[in-house]
């Protein structure tokens, strides 16, 4: 189940970006699982990468391409994760970057490489050959337009249960420019600078270092502010691609339109890792954890991330029981220095449970409950130690979490 | 159900400790609910506690009063952790020492309370006033000394399914001398220089500063190297009492036998704090996390734990399922500084699966299968960066879990 989350509409295309897609038989269910991504020459490209240091072979591929030249295409697939492979795994990397060059048109180096799914096992190359020829056919044949984002969604998918993406409009230079972006992501969800993966496009035209300055501060307020499982991917990736499509100007840092545009790519980003958390496995409800008035944003992120690690709080939250007990020693273990806890008071919701380190004197479990009771519940943590906050999202802990990880190869 | 774990067998007693163990209604259950612990007067004690900010009522008490003065009673409920309750927690823990005083005959400053249980609810005082009243009458009667430690080990357990206790003797000066120990502990277990809660005494007199030495050293070895959840207690504490019944001289850090009775020590705490993982909520498999040729044994550690946490890898080992890409994602996230991957190898007992940062040539999933399917299993991480190693022990993650920890306060 998800919750909050219904399949994605309105979907807009971005001009100077195709996407094809097929399934070649990586993953053993038949579903779509390799997505191919052409970028028109003017476009600018930034991407940020997971800090696992297990990273994948197509982490390291992408990476190094990336550095070279402005990319031209992005391949990705799902099933498996090409990671853990050694001297093999960048090896298969490279060679899928060269097929794409061969069946689509480009040189090796312009193309950037992703993997998502099982780690440790080898990339089966005959099925990947056959899908890479097949999608360069369609790019060619110009095929399979319409709808093409919301396949790419379904086509980057492992365990997620639902297709993750969302389209948003801001005018630049007084021509409307679209930003399209498709995320995918369940499990092994705790980024780190990057992300499972997601790729967002727009037809503005974009100076380079201002869109990685853009996707940076982007990423940090939403795909690193979520946690399912504190367990970070070692093939994270999240891509901005400006095609310069439009007939705008072109935005940089000095622009008029830096703002609108900076907070367009990070109302896009925060919907795409809040709808991973509402699709987190076994996620049977949605949480903001809150801490305000830190001394620092790492202190005010520490607390805030020790409380939706715990699985004593969220296995209360997936019970519905506002066991606040289990809230308040995750505050207390998060190793703040010389931490008062008679400043320290906790909200359910508007609900204060603890105020000056006990429990409120007006606090009553009926209150609890019904805030528990809900799907979606904010956990707000008052530090009184300064002026610095975070916000971190994530999910409860439920059975199904269990079902699922300890069947996922199965 | 336990991991190789059976009933407590050949406990014995130690000269100059009494045990006396009630049920007073802290436990709606109607189990035993109440133990008080006297100390003879030539008796020494060390104690170690919860690092944890938000520590309960009884903890500050312990520990004022053991800073205070030589304690003679040790009084443990279970049920109620008096944790999170502000100025009234701190209130009911003294008033329980002034009962004590009061029912037992000593001061009020020579009585450590400890409490286990559900955190955030107020003490029952009038069930803990009656149930001290009954404690105190069965000193004075001196009933119930045969098997007094496993009544007392089953009287301070929550969601612990079976006692924990073990007995060592050694020779001391010519005397046989003897270490009894008890221990609870199944969930919300992370010690952080404590833990839980285990009373341990001998009959052998020990100077009182190296008792504590020994006490931390074994503390440090044992119980601060497990974990089932990642999550430390409000509560935890441990005490190490030397009555001084014996006849042997006393042990100071300059003795012959200095030595052989801190292993001793040692020897009990690895046994109980492995007992707790055995029982800890939900395991169906007892780990062993080891990590080797690591720079420090603080980076050895963080290794060890990134694992021991990851509840990926955990619901993997529950499964039976070598997903080994797990326990590789996971120490690529241990946030080591300038890690080289290619150094590393990974081995489930004695099966290398990966080598050289990769998956190692002559692993076969067949192999994995066999080892994941054992009750026991280690899990080996070679580092080669340094001489330094550490070694955790944990449990996987279970349906089980998630019930226990969902229906706790139901």
């Amino acid at each position: 189940m998800t919750v909050g989350l219904s399949e994605p509409e309105n979907i807009l295309p971005v001009e100077g970006i195709q996407l094809v897609t097929t399934s070649c038989g990586i993953k053993s269910n038949g579903r779509d699982d390799l997505v191919l991504i052409k970028l028109q020459e003017t476009s600018t490209c930034a991407a940020v990468f997971t800090n696992n240091a297990f990273c994948a072979a197509p982490v390291l591929v992408a990476k190094k391409h990336l550095s070279q030249i402005t990319p031209r295409m992005l391949l990705i697939n799902s099933g498996n994760a090409n990671a853990g492979m050694g001297e093999q795994g960048l090896h298969d990397a490279m060679q899928s970057c060269d097929w794409v060059a061969e069946y689509a048109g480009c040189r090796a180096d312009e193309v950037l490489p992703f993997s998502t799914g099982v780690i440790g096992e080898p990339m089966p190359m005959a099925a990947l050959n056959t899908g890479i020829q097949v999608l360069g056919k369609q790019l060619r044949e110009n095929q399979s337009q319409e709808g093409q984002w919301l396949s790419a969604a379904r086509g980057i998918m492992t365990t997620d249960t639902i297709a993750k993406a969302i389209s948003k409009q801001i005018t630049v230079d007084g021509c409307q420019v679209t930003i399209t972006g498709i995320a995918k992501g369940s499990g092994m969800i705790c980024p780190d600078m990057a992300t499972l993966l997601a790729f967002i496009a727009t037809d503005a035209k974009v100076e380079s270092r201002f869109l990685q300055q853009c996707l940076e501060s982007a990423v940090n307020g939403s795909f690193n502010s979520i946690t399912v499982d504190g367990d970070t991917s070692t093939n994270d990736a999240c891509v901005l691609i400006a095609s310069g499509a439009s007939s705008a100007q072109a935005i940089n840092s000095e622009s008029r339109e830096a703002d609108s545009f900076m907070s367009a790519v990070a109302d896009v980003c925060i919907h795409l890792a809040q709808a991973v958390v509402r699709d987190g496995e076994g996620a049977t409800k949605f949480i903001t954890v809150g801490v305000r008035s830190a001394s620092s944003v790492g202190e005010a992120r520490n607390v805030a991330y020790t409380i939706a690690h715990s699985p004593l709080v969220k296995t209360a939250l997936f019970a519905s029981d506002p066991n606040w007990g289990r809230i308040l020693a995750a505050v207390g273990r998060a190793g703040i220095d010389a931490l008062d806890i008679k400043e320290i008071s906790i909200f359910l919701d508007d609900v204060c449970i603890v105020s000056n380190g006990a429990r409120d004197k007006s606090y009553t479990e009926e209150q609890g409950q019904r805030i528990m009771s809900q799907p979606e519940i904010s956990i707000t943590i008052e530090l009184r130690r300064g002026n610095s906050e975070a916000t971190v999202w994530t999910t409860d802990l439920s059975h199904e979490y269990i079902t699922i990880n300890s069947e996922y190869r199965t």
